[in-house]
C-alpha cells in the first residue's frame, strides 16, 4: 500500500504575505481529506523548495506523490524550470512516484469557477 | 447607464502560449454574459499594458471598469505596482471608475474549488 501525499509546488514571493491564500488551499485539503500529507513548495523566495519538500516526504516514507502546480498558467517556470527540477529529484528518490497534473488554467473547471467569480465581482461591484 | 466592462489583468510571461487560459476565462466570462466587454491586460512581457487597456475602453465610452487581477496572490505586484499604475490611469482617466477585485486566492470559493481539484487529481493520479 503506497504512502501517498501531495505537494502545492508554487512561485513564491518576496512579501511573506503572499503565501497565505496557498496555505489556505493546502488547509482546506487537509479539511476535506483528512490525514492526507500535504506540502507546500516553491521555486523560489520562499522555502521549502520543491527538492526538500520531496526529500522530507521521502525520509518518513511516501513513495507517490502528486505534485500540483499552483501557476495559472504553463510558461518558462513549468515547462523549462520545473523540468530540470524534477529530473534531480528523481534521480535522487528513484523509488518515488512523481505524478505532476495541470496547471489551474489548464482545468476546465477552474477556468469556469474563475470566470464566474469574476462576473460576481462586476455585478457586485 | 454606465457602460461597464471587465478587465482582467494578469502577469504576462516570455512564453506566448501562457495567455492561453487567460484567453480562455476571458471566453468563458462572454459566453456567459453575451455583449459584456471583457479585456485582457498584462503587468509586463504581453500587451496590451493595463494603461492601453483602459484608455482603450475610455475611447470607446466605457466609465466603469472592473479590474480583476488574475494572481494568486496579493505580493509586490499586486501591493506595489498596481497601484503606482491605477494613480497614473486614474489622473488619465477622471471620469472612468475602476474597481479593483480581491485576487483568486482571497475568494474562499476559489481556494475551495482549487482544493477541490487538486484532491480530485490526486485521487485520479
Amino acid at each position: 500500500m503506497p504512502r501517498t501525499g501531495i505537494v502545492l509546488f508554487a512561485h513564491g514571493a518576496r512579501d511573506p504575505g503572499w503565501a497565505g491564500p496557498l496555505r489556505a488551499i493546502a488547509a482546506r485539503i487537509r479539511e476535506a481529506s483528512p490525514g492526507l500529507r500535504v506540502e507546500l513548495a516553491f521555486l523560489e523566495f520562499m522555502a521549502p523548495s520543491l527538492a526538500d519538500a520531496v526529500a522530507a516526504m521521502t525520509t518518513d516514507g511516501f513513495d507517490r506523490i502528486t505534485l500540483v502546480p499552483l501557476f495559472l498558467a504553463q510558461g518558462g517556470h513549468l515547462k523549462k524550470d520545473l523540468p530540470v527540477l524534477l529530473a534531480d529529484i528523481r534521480a535522487r528518490h528513484p523509488g518515488v512516484d512523481i505524478r505532476v497534473t495541470p496547471a489551474i488554467g489548464d482545468a476546465p473547471e477552474l477556468v469556469s469557477a474563475i470566470a464566474q467569480w469574476a462576473l460576481r465581482q462586476h455585478g457586485d461591484a
